[in-house]
C-alpha cells in the first residue's frame, strides 16, 4: 500500500499548508487528540453475543485515538472462540458514528503502522471486520457520516431507524475523496447509479431512502428497531460457529471488493487532502463550527452546499 | 468436483453417526426412498410454452428419487427445438418446493454420478437450467425452502404470491451449509448484506420482503399471479428462439456465478452434514416431526430457533 | 471489434434482403436520412452545468445522422476544463429518446468509423460517456425506448417522472438483440432476474416499477422532477472537478462492464438484424406505422406482441 508513503512524502515535501486546518483548535473543541479514553465499549450480552457501543459525545467523531480502541475490538472478534454475533450501536443521541477528526495533525493518522492486511489502519480494520468469522450487524440511529457510513458498509448487515437514521458520504462537499471504501462497497450493494449519487452529491440519505437504495437491509420504525435487532442477534448466537463462518466465507468470495480497491480509495483520500481546495473548505467548515456547533454537524450538507464554488 | 469424493471418504471412514438421522423413518413418513413416481409433470401448453408442475404431496420434499425426474425435464429444455419458455409451479397447496429429504441414506445422493458440468447432480441441474436456451420462470406459492429457493434462484425470473409465498434458506438452523448455490447466487441479486441475512438467519422471507430485497422480480396479489405469469410466458413464447438465447447468453456472461463457486458450496454442505452438531439437530427436528407434521414444515424457523444452542 | 466487419461481410455477401425494411419509406416518413439538423442542443446553464436537450420531433428517433451530433457533445464533455455536470433531457412531449431509425439503409450506420475506444460509434459514445470526467444525469419524461434506455443506462444517474417515464428494451419483440449495451449494464444495476425480464419480454417499465427495479435512481412526481434534478445538478456543479472525477473513476473500476462485453452486444445486434425473422418483423411494424403513427410508437409492446409468432 502506498497510502502511508504518499502521506509521508507529502509531509516531507513541506506541504504543510494543510496542517493548520487539521491542527487548528476551536476554543472549546472536543478533545480529539487528548489521551484516549473509552470511546468504544464492549458489552458481552452472552459469550456468543456482543454489543459494541460507540460512546464519544457529543458527536461520536472518529479520530486517530479511536483507532487502537477499535482495533482491539476487531482483534477480539477475530480470535474469540465463542462469539458468533456482534451489534454495533451508539450511546450518543443523534449520532451513530460520524466523520474523521480534523483537529489532530494528519500525521497522527498517517504515521501509524499498516495493519495485518497491509492496508493503513482504518481501511485495514474495516476489511478485517468484513472477513472476521463472526456476524457483524450495525444498528443505526442518528447520523452515520463518513466513517460511520463506512463502518456500516464493512459490516455484514445493516438495520436503521426509519425516523432517526441518516447516512452520508459527505466528503465531496469538502473537495475530499472518501477514504474508507464506499467507492468499492456501495456499487456492489446498490448498483452504480445510486452509489454515484451518494458519493458525488455528498447529501444525506434518510432511513426510508436507505432501504429503497439497499444502503441498509431494512429500515424499521424506531420503536421496533431495538427488539428486532436483539431478536435477530439472539437467533444467530445459538447457531453453529463453524457453519456461520463457512457460509459467510462463501458469500465473501463473490461480494467483497479486493483489498487493493480499498487501498486505492484510501490513497485517493490522502491525495485529495493535500489539494488546496480541500484545505480551504475544511478551514471554512471549521470556522463555521464543524466539530463544535451541533447545527453544523446536523446540517452538514447545508454547510458544504454553501461553500464557495470551486473555480 | 470433490463433493462425491468427500462424501465417499466420509462413509468409508465409518462415520455412520449421521446415517440414522438420514435413514430413520417416522411411522408414517412419506415415501422418500420408495420407487419413484411422477413427482414432476410436464404440461405442454403449446410446443413453445411448457409448464413443469411439482406434485409430491404433502410437502413437495425433494429427494434423491426426484433427481432423475428433474434431470429429464432439464435435458428436454436443453434440447427441444421448439420450447421458448417454461414455468415451474406447484400442485401442492402451501408448498412450492421444499428441503432435501432426510429419510433416505445420504449415500443415495452422494453415490450418483456427476452431471455434464462435472458437478454433482443437484448443483449440476441448477447450473444447466440457468444456461439452457429457454426462458425459465418460477411462480411461487407456498414455501420455497432449501431446494425450492435454490431452484428459484437458478431460474431466469421469479414471481411470487404476495400473500402465500415464503422463501427460506433454513439450513444454518440445523447447523448445515446450504448446498444448492445460494451463497453464490443471492449476493449477485440482492447485495452482500441482504444475502447474508437470508443465509445466516435461516428465517422466512415473505412475498413483500422478497420483492423489496430483490429475491424475486415481483410479488403480486395472489389472485393476479396466475394471469400475470401466463400472459408474460405467452408473450415470450411468440418470440424468436435464437434471439432469446443470444440475449440470455449475453446476460449470463456477467451475472452467473462460475461453476466452481457452486461446487464449493456443495462441498461445504457435504462437509457440514458430517459434523456432529448437524446430525444432532437433524435428529431433533425429525423427532419433532420434520417431514411428517405440517406444523414443523410450516413453522420451520420456529423449530430451528428453539434447538439447543450450539456450545 | 468485429461489428463493422460483420456488417460489411453481410453487405458484401449480397444479403440485401434486409435493406428494404431499413430503406423503405412510408409516404410521410420523418426525414431520418436527410441532411442533419440540430437534434441535440447544448445549453450552458453555467460553465460548470450544462443541459443537453434532445429535440427531434415527433418521436426523438435516433438515427445515423444523430451520431456525429451526439459525438460532438460527448467530446466536449470529455475535454471542457470547466464542466462538472450535464443533464440530458427531451424537448419533445411524450418521448425522452426512442429507438434506432429504420428508414436509412443500415450501411449508413455500419460504414461509420469506429470511435476512440475501438467500438462502433453508438456503443463507443455510450462507453465514453460513462468514463467521462463529468457527472452525467438523465431526466426522463416520456418513452426511453431502445437507444433512449441505453443512453440512460450509460449515464451516471437516472431520475424519472413517476407518471410520464417509460423504459423499454423492446428489441426482442422484433426478433432483434439490443445493441447499445443493456445485457451488460442492466444485470449490474438490478440483478440477473429483473434484467432478463426487461430484455426478454420487451415490455414497458413505468416510472414506479423502474424505481423498484433499480432501473433509475428514483422516480419523482412529475411536478417535482425538474426542481429536484436542477437542485442536485447545481449542488454538484459547485464541487471540485478533480475530486468528482477521482471518485467516479474509483466507482467505475468495479461497476462498468468491460468494453468487450459492450462490443459483443453490438455484434449480436448486427447479426440479429440479418436474420429473416427480424427483417419480416421490422417490415410488418413499418407497415403498421412505426416511425409515423403515434399509436405504434406509444404502444410499441402491443404491436410487437401481436406480430405473428415465430415458427
Amino acid at each position: 500500500m502506498k497510502a502511508t508513503l504518499l502521506a509521508s512524502a507529502f509531509v516531507a515535501a513541506g506541504l504543510m499548508a494543510f496542517t493548520p486546518a487539521f491542527a487548528e483548535k476551536a476554543p472549546d473543541a472536543p478533545k480529539g487528540n487528548q489521551p484516549s479514553k473509552d470511546e468504544i465499549k464492549v458489552v458481552k450480552v452472552t459469550p456468543e453475543y456482543w454489543r459494541v457501543v460507540i460512546d464519544h459525545p457529543p458527536f461520536n467523531i472518529f479520530g486517530p485515538e479511536t483507532i487502537p480502541q477499535l482495533n482491539k475490538v476487531i482483534t477480539a472478534l477475530e480470535t474469540d472462540p465463542k462469539v458468533r454475533v456482534v451489534v454495533f450501536e451508539s450511546a450518543v443521541p443523534g449520532f451513530f458514528l460520524t466523520h474523521y477528526d480534523f483537529v489532530p495533525a494528519l500525521t497522527d493518522t498517517t504515521s501509524m503502522k499498516n495493519g495485518s492486511t497491509g492496508l493503513p489502519p482504518l481501511p485495514d480494520m474495516l476489511v478485517r471486520l468484513s472477513k472476521a468469522p463472526v456476524v457483524s450487524i450495525v444498528k443505526v440511529r442518528g447520523r452515520a457520516t463518513g466513517v460511520g457510513s463506512e463502518l456500516s458498509l464493512a459490516s455484514d448487515m445493516r438495520f436503521a431507524s426509519r425516523e432517526k437514521a441518516l447516512f452520508s458520504q459527505w466528503e465531496i462537499g469538502a473537495a475530499l475523496v472518501p477514504g474508507g471504501g464506499p467507492m468499492a462497497r456501495l456499487p456492489r450493494m446498490m448498483g452504480r447509479g445510486r452509489a454515484l449519487e451518494v458519493v458525488l452529491t455528498g447529501d444525506d440519505i434518510n432511513g426510508d431512502l436507505a432501504e429503497r437504495y439497499g444502503y441498509v437491509n431494512r429500515s424499521l420504525p424506531d420503536a421496533q428497531l431495538d427488539d428486532f435487532v436483539d431478536k435477530l442477534a439472539r437467533r444467530i448466537s445459538r447457531f453453529d460457529k463453524q457453519s456461520l463462518a463457512d457460509i459467510k466465507n462463501l458469500v465473501n468470495e463473490n461480494s467483497l471488493p479486493p483489498d487493493k480497491e480499498i487501498g486505492a480509495g484510501w490513497d485517493a483520500f490522502i491525495t485529495s487532502v493535500k489539494r488546496p481546495q480541500a484545505q480551504k473548505n475544511i478551514k471554512t467548515l471549521m470556522d463555521d463550527g464543524l466539530q463544535v456547533k451541533p447545527d453544523v454537524e446536523v446540517r452538514l450538507p447545508y454547510y458544504t452546499g454553501k461553500l464557495d464554488p470551486v473555480p
